[in-house]
């Protein structure tokens, strides 16, 4: 028997289909047949080059969903429950963190360990079928893995993807407080996520920034009570109707999920005085911005803070959220475009572009 | 002209009926035509005598909403705006606080400012109409006026009523994280609230520990989960039941709001090693209970958090959450009784029998 | 009788002396015998004219020690306790926070409340005497009065002056663990205040980043670790430096306490990742700087808190400290000159080329 | 050769010398020869039986320092530098947390991990030298090794021992704010450290309620402001002082380091409204205590944190305090015995006694 998987090779060369041997378990590693896998702004980076020392080939994918098919030896999910055959489970793509290190353990800041790892991002095809698209994954011993609850189905937990964690962190962050006016900058996925989550925070009222009209349509479907689209206003015109609906004073929390330089800047006008304004947008280097220091930090009293990454906590608080307001947000409208493994080229050239909101790729051809 | 109010003369004395001469305003002062005042559990304390300090008579109706009729002078709202004549306002009942002593600045801790005043409470009916259960409401200079938004009825804002900022407190105290599991004890109002702010702090489940049978039907239509009747279940079968459903760990967070004392032991048992407890319903002395130090706080590295009293930020955040949210729960199903000035005595006896949920009282007769 | 009073009448123009009247006390109000007063780089920017709306002329002098002469009514201090005359006081230089508006109820942000008031800063000469450079000081009504502790000198706590609370509130956001790295950016009074509260936060290693040598000095004196001389290493010296000295990884926490822009990004380069950086050097525009949100913000997990004023809680806890660790560390060396009222205009000259420390102003003379 | 090591084989058996066969060491894994370990409060609650699921025979001594003598592969230190023979080291007794429950990664939690074991207390003699009473330790492949750094001594290092971790993460509970008044209730070594310790936090006041007289004199050698002695004052004396100490008010963080039930609740009366206590020495089961919620935890809005153990943070960041506070304060003042090993028995009665303050055991003679 053998595996199709799509491998990115090298920078600039569209993803191909390739064949690998049949995998055979080690202790402790967990077979899974998989059903869903996402095509995140990561992989346009992976394609593009942009993320250092990314050890080509590889398989992308690092957000996946999948029915296990084998397992060697007693493995356990994050309950600690007994991971069984046929069950259909998720896992973290963060993986190998040491939990020894100094920012393990000291810092308490797993995500910024050295041996890190990540499924579909730094990890290599040459070492197997780690990505998601791929007909199998091999979770490896020490993957945490998370059972999707029966009220969470596939599509469901893949509209959230990664970029729901990604979100999750962002607000926990965040510190919202009940009533807080919330800014959503970048109508992407995170930021829609975000959108929702504000919600669950109690926020008085979301105020999401970005294009293009059709995001921002889908971003009024997931609760946001006002859209601004960056096409048709300028910054000064956004900051001045965001003031306005604020009683002149901007936002209490902002958070950036644009991928722009100098939207960071911009957020930091758009946040009140004594405000926060997390920055999670900024995932690979698109350059410089101009910032006042008086002007924008040290006279408004302002609190900024870069989120990087997740852990599990993020992950699974992530699912428990899925499992109890699945049903009260229309998720999978962010789910723009199904793909199979023989078109994902057009799925990462469409990506690209950016005309799909969330694009998930089914390598066994169904979900 | 003469305005009707009800007073409480002395402990144990039920209401009556007495006519005051028509208020002469102070500059800075507002007078309010009451549309809906609410009889709460502390109402039922003040019959009892069982508050220190009560200066008797006393006005009771600490919340309540109101028409503005009569305008000393330029008043503003908490956002800054001139309060109008015709608008439909509430006020925060705590007024008086110094701002100056060292609970206020120091430990910014104003609910335990010795100069903190609350109408219907420790204001006195010899100092005017300081008090919901009349046609009308002296707001002397200094009280915090909040309008009422479109969005938000006077019926609807009396639902939360004195409840909400309560349990809004109660719940920032809380610091609920995603997909946490959140048992309330009791099902009065502050723990229906308490119910239904979980759920806007992303609570992943909201169990309620109370009864009787009918209140808990209101805790499930505003979203609780699970609730668990405790007249028909044992303090041990209810800690086995929270386990069962925590995955053998108990609840992440538990919000006491029973008024029994050893429901605050119980509390202790039903939270996870590691979790929060916050204590809010003892809000008068009932007596004691017994705790074991290491089985109860010290091994199961336990934080509980007391909380006295609101602030102006828990009620204004309070409407933000009724304008936000007011259509997403049935919270006026909170509501079980409308009483005239006429029969107020029925009211406080019935909300001494707790066959109530919430009571109004609508001194002009109509809401 | 007559008191003499030093004004600034307009940007750029030197300060004078000039004779007011005797004041008349109202209800509620204190005078004060000037002991000491000070010059710091604040009042080189109402020299300077860089504060927008600085109500010419004005007394400056915000920060000031005095005897009680005269008292109008019953004044009570932050404890509680009567103010009588003879005793040695300071008051915050803050005055007039509302404690109604939006910002101080709702943000808790007093600093940004509207109707706040400064001595010797937006406080005019017109108004009265309402600035330390001055032989009298009126205490206006509501003004937070603090008792000089026995073990507190006038001198000690002028050492402190405006410097420690600012630092100390700089500190509080900055959340130092026991052990953390601290790496103080600036060698002037703040820099010199933060090297002391640093280590009453427990850091294992205060490193001040700063000039001239003879500041660096004093840094030492009053427990810097390390102190990097910037006029002789280039930033890319001072950064690999500091991460030779923290196992490569930055500082856990920075302050900033510069005045120059681009210190903001220099202070991003030289906090570890999940690290925080607290700005509170920028008080004036002096333009701009770089940043990649990427590299400095969003992939460090970094998090940046602009710190603006001081509330009562700062001044009041500074004095605590003073009284407390008044004897364990040298704080008087941060005293560099003392002046008279005939020679402020030396005085403030010497400030503006910085080639103090801290100056005092005496305005009777002796301290 | 052989190695000789004190066991304790069953409860209430004195402890008794036995010769082990040398250690063979698995990869991984370091060999120590003992410089100090220490008697704490534990090893008499092992002697006694009174900890739950002792796995006698065992080797007490969890806190331990040595030479390393022997490594097999590459180990690493917390600061992933390479240990090597010869060195002088001590590593965290706590070992085996597993990284993946749900204890360890969702609640962040690590001290409830079921996995987790601890040296001298959990592991059993059956599986090697596990234990400080000892000529040699064998550090199993996974424990967390910290070296000494150049300033801080074994004698040192033993002074803080186990206590000074389990009181900084007291402390670290405690958020102490600068100028707090800061009661400690015990003069064991857990509440002399978190004597230290709260200067460390800028405490304006250190308040030391223990005994006896011996141990209240080291408190004010290592900085207590005030000292009160139980053994002379009555419950209701004692919170009178304190009150008198603070205004009236009462502790801003009190931390209860004794033992003693009921000291949780007197911990509750000294404590100030709004203010915080941190249980921390109720590290066995010796039995309730009565409280009054209403008044004890609600009216005051306290707040109450268990604290249960310790991770390699507070161990780390102990250390560094050592490094860099060890001469400023008479730590060792608080070593009041060394025992060989062939009185370790007396060494045990007199700390069941409680006439010792801290005991070392010096396994090879000398320190």
């Amino acid at each position: 028997m053998t595996v199709r998987a799509v491998i990115l090779a090298a920078p600039l060369q569209l993803p191909a289909l390739q064949t690998f041997s049949d995998p055979v378990l080690n202790e402790g590693e967990v077979l899974l047949e998989t059903i869903a896998s996402e095509i995140c702004g990561t992989d346009v980076h992976l394609y593009h080059g942009r993320l250092a020392e990314t050890p080509y080939p590889i398989i992308p994918g690092h957000i996946s969903v999948g029915r296990v098919r084998q397992i060697k030896g007693t493995v356990r999910d994050v309950e600690g429950e007994l991971v069984q055959e046929g069950e259909i489970v998720t896992f973290l793509d963060v993986h190998g963190t040491c939990g020894k290190c100094w920012y393990c353990q000291i810092a308490k800041a797993s995500t910024r360990c050295p041996e890190r790892h990540v499924y579909g991002i730094t990890d290599s095809a040459v070492d197997g079928l780690l990505g998601g698209w791929s007909e199998q994954i091999v979770l490896v011993a020490g993957v945490h893995i998370v059972k999707l609850p029966a009220t969470v189905s596939p599509e469901l937990f893949m509209a959230g993807g990664c970029a729901l964690p990604t979100a999750l962190h962002a607000l926990q962050r965040a510190e919202v407080s009940f009533g807080d006016t919330v800014v959503v900058q970048g109508a992407g996925p995170v930021g829609l996520s975000a959108t929702i989550l504000a919600q669950l925070q109690g926020a008085g009222k979301v105020i999401v920034v970005g294009g293009p009209a059709h995001r921002l349509e889908i971003a009024r479907a997931l609760g946001a009570d006002v859209t601004i689209d960056i096409d048709q206003h300028t910054p000064v015109e956004r900051q001045q109707y965001i003031r306005e609906l604020t009683g002149g004073r901007g936002a209490d929390v902002t958070i950036e999920a644009t991928g722009v330089p100098s939207a960071v800047t911009e957020g930091m006008h758009l946040t009140r005085d004594a405000g926060t304004l997390v920055v999670v947008g900024q995932y690979t280097d698109y350059g410089t911005t101009t910032i006042n220091p008086h002007l924008d930090i040290n006279k408004p009293h302002l609190q900024i803070r870069g989120t990087w990454g997740i852990d599990l906590s993020h992950f699974y608080r992530g699912m428990r959220v899925l499992a109890r307001y699945g049903d009260k947000f229309p998720w999978t409208s962010m789910i723009s475009h199904h793909y199979t493994m023989e078109n994902v080229s057009e799925a990462l050239l469409t990506a690209e572009k950016q005309t799909n909101i969330k694009s998930l790729i089914l390598p066994n051809g169904v979900i």
